[in-house]
């Protein structure tokens, strides 16, 4: 993506070559500037990215302004309806050309020298240059998008991961029944933590530490991460009765045709992910206090509201759960070394009505109160990794989500250093 | 000036050595550290460099410190009326010296230990230094001063550019009417911007963005900018309006025997500049919302209130504007690679009184608006040209004193690369 | 104490290599990166660094964590009654374990995956590891501890300075009249300084800016600091007094057994300090505004209210006075290359109350008068010495502690770089 190839010293390449299988990364794939630049080029600038729900652009001429690291891309809904994504700079003297984080327009106007273009990114008027300039040669620099089930992805690179086709096919069965699509956004918040990204992922990788999360252990079952081997006795009972839950739940998934068997492919791959439905706790039919529905309108068009939680992880940079009356995304955005803004962004159905339908409180205590417990432990990790006695430690049975994130992550920086 | 010389890289040197003319500045030449600790050396390290009107230091022992980049000078007015600059670090252990913006002082008095020193920058009394200690070898360093029909210029290093003798002999009758030098300082005001310095002059260089000035553009002419080629169609009129309105000046100021013509050398020399005399629009006496003179006294001797507008540029960090009620000085000072303090000064006779003579308001009110209106445009310029998307694009005809400010810097950097 | 070695560049050892004694020490010494880096793993990973005083961890299971640089340091007293310090980072993923500054707390938790170590720093428990998980590789990193006469200090090198024995042994009587380790904390307060932690305690070492601690000469004498030579003729009546007064209080001393002599270490030694005992004026009781005791119960056993001030001064980060009725210690902790953080702690007898037996206003008011004053003059420094024009300049002879203090911390730069 970026014009000057960078030189990355025989530091950075001895760390990503010695990394120990089964352990915690060592400090400076966490604090340092060199290791951050690798990643924003080895990640964020190769592979399919979520940038956003399209609900975010329902209308030709709406657009979204997604900040990845120093890019910043427009995310733009054409007036053939098309959604289509171009780099946020002015192809004159660089400028920033839209400003604001959303908004709906005719044409992409930049603010400073008035250069006009369309939603389709072509240079429609530049004021004042003389006879021979040829706007054509200065259209807006395109970002490839795709949409999978209502969800956007966009990668910087030209030459994209060549396995998203395969994995948005094995993905989107799972998705659609949840029409996100035709969803509507109800709420959307910011967080910034004070941690590097990968900690930010890692964190959400495992449930090792979801005796902080009461709230999500309420909607989840209390032995969630739990298996038969580990699960302790006092416990068991509980466990007992989320293996029924969950049989349930198969059972009445497999009669409505709705997919719902784990995938795993969260390593040995370009585009890692991960895939499940679950059963929930309480009264089974969202990620909510009491396990009631949220939202009086259901997502999609199935008779059932308890479908459980559907469950997708996409490497680099986002996790959702569609349960069946509303849906949330999360986008993992590097702003530091230590320092990353999540969005989280919840849909309802289109039709549902604020108070009415649904009370935005409601629908988003759970994911509220845990992103707020997640960023402290993830502010604690940065400062302990940060610390020069910090030695890379083992991972638990049960954090085998995060050894896969980080084989994965190594991955893609020993491709980018192979370039 | 710095004891030690700086090696710089490869990278910087290739940068300076491959610029495209006609095209905005590569990305790191507004971005990285390195380029803007070139810039310090090779720029403000080297030229006469805008300190201040002397208006600012009116009397004997009045001082006030410049801030440019790493460095503070020291510029005070000696017991015998001449004004000196030094720089304002002990010679004992280093302390800054004068902490204050502005004062007046008998001596110069480190807070520390107190090392005294006259305003001639002898070291006159060092406490508890033994017998044959000699203070004659530590008095202040001294930073070269010029002042120029009232505007005071420093140079940093100790050859100074040899240019500059000439230039003031050529700029000094424009400016000599306004008697700067008797001048009083009527308000000061500071903005930081987020951008670049040579984003800041660049941004100055060009009216090609002056539909964002509605202030500025009604002082001026709305076809402030067009020539007789570019004129729009609708603006004919206007544009034959400001035509002979300049006839009209420029036939008084002949016989005021006032120098008008314009000079344009802002590229070719060490101390680049431009001088210009414009007609304004309404009342035609000032800068202000309708073109009607802010200050009842006029500044200089002249008997015409009605005198146009006087712009004056030098590189590398200041423009003015006089006209015959008041001036204003602007002096561009780095901060950080995107960060940079604009100091705006206006000027009125020494005698014109606050609230009788000119209400601070009005007298402002044009260059506040515009200056606030220009941050934001050098904010998000700097945003647009960080971003690994930017890639330097074509200058349009109105902005060729953009690339004359862009050759002349690229010289400085090729005359420092060779030292 | 890191377990990557870093490599350092020519320039810094150059920059060791010519330092011109007697002159204070160049730029980048006070303003560099790489500099404070070396400064971190040179002095205080090497050092033993005062922690602080016994009396903040009066119970088993009382805890402190104390921050120096990038690391953090648990300081716990254990079920034994022992003081022990740990490095504050967990063994599984890295997590910084405490997050307050002080409490109290039977086993250290991580708040992560709640890992369990002892305060003997034992992992006790790691929750969902699998079988064969040898919990005694995994125990808290130990960092070295020692308590001298009630000061606790610790060193985070492996091979601690040889000399710490001895010069504990020397200290330790001056100190145990005063009973710390029994004292209690009446008053603790944290300034950030703007400036270089070495500009910290250059400062302390010298009195040429005395005049700038109006309240500090006002408890000793207005001569402290001169000399027979160099007392100035107007303050020669004062000196004399102040000579008797110091004549007197030996005598005093002699009798009760209290050791009172001038050591002056600071330089040619591993572990630099200074100590001495001198009179106070006024009342001469205290170091308060006038010269009573600020807490009615003396620190220690002794029957004499009236014992001067002794001063003690250790490197790299230490200095502290203790009066007949309170003492106070003193803890420099380097942030950034321009940001130290100085912690202040006032201790009393345990028995000591406040309101009745002392008012804590009047038990800080000359030190954090004196602190305050401390950190505008240390701030001046850094912004001076940080102008390329600064130039190392000749210290005073009143100055010769800060000589000694320089010629020290340079030896300790030569010994890591030969490592």
């Amino acid at each position: 993506m970026t014009s000057n190839r960078t030189e990355y010293s025989t530091r950075i390449r001895d760390a990503v070559a010695h990394r120990e299988p089964g352990r915690s990364l060592p400090a400076p794939f966490y604090t340092d500037r060199e290791h951050f630049d690798l990643d924003l080029a080895a990640v964020y600038g190769r592979s399919w990215v979520f940038a956003a729900p399209e609900a975010e652009i329902p209308e030709p001429g709406d657009y979204l302004t997604v900040d990845l690291g120093p890019w910043s891309v427009i995310v733009v809904r054409g007036g053939d309806g098309e959604p289509r994504a171009f780099h946020n700079v002015c192809r004159h003297r660089g400028s920033r050309i839209l400003t604001e984080e959303r908004g709906s327009t005719g044409n992409i106007v930049c603010g400073y020298h008035k250069w006009t273009y369309g939603t389709d990114g072509a240079l429609r008027h530049a004021p004042a240059q003389p006879a021979g300039f040829d706007r054509s040669c200065f259209g807006l620099r395109p970002v490839r998008l795709r949409a999978v089930a209502g969800l956007l992805f966009l990668c910087l690179a030209d030459r994209t991961p060549e396995d998203f086709d395969e994995v948005a096919a094995r993905i989107e069965p799972y998705l659609r029944p949840h029409r996100l699509a035709e969803a509507r956004v109800a709420v959307r918040s910011d967080l910034v933590e004070h941690g590097n990204w990968k900690l930010v992922m890692e964190n959400n990788r495992e449930c090792y530490h979801c005796d902080g999360h009461p709230e999500l252990l309420r909607a989840y079952f209390p032995t969630f991460g739990y298996t038969e081997e580990t699960v302790p006795p006092p416990l068991r009972p509980v466990y007992e009765r989320s293996c029924r839950a969950d049989t349930e739940l198969r059972q009445r998934l497999d009669k409505l045709g709705v997919p719902h068997a784990l995938i795993e492919e969260a390593d040995g791959r370009a585009t890692g992910f991960r895939v499940q439905r679950s059963a929930l706790d309480l009264a089974g039919e969202s990620m909510t206090p009491d396990g009631t529905a949220a939202c009086r309108r259901t997502l999609g068009d199935l008779p059932d509201t308890r479908l459980g939680d559907l469950s997708l992880h996409l490497q680099p940079n986002t996790w959702f759960h569609a349960c069946a009356d509303h849906a949330v995304t999360f986008s993992v955005r590097p702003l530091a070394p230590d320092r990353t803004l999540l969005r989280t962004t919840w849909l309802v159905h289109p039709d549902a009505e604020e108070g009415t339908d649904y009370d935005p409180g409601t629908l988003t205590k759970v994911w509220t109160a845990t992103n707020e417990q997640d960023a402290a432990l993830v502010a604690r990790a940065q400062r302990g990794v940060a610390d020069p006695a910090y030695l890379p430690g083992p991972y638990a049975p049960n954090e085998h989500q995060v050894e896969a994130f980080c084989a994965w992550y190594l991955d893609r920086l020993r491709e980018e250093l192979q370039r």
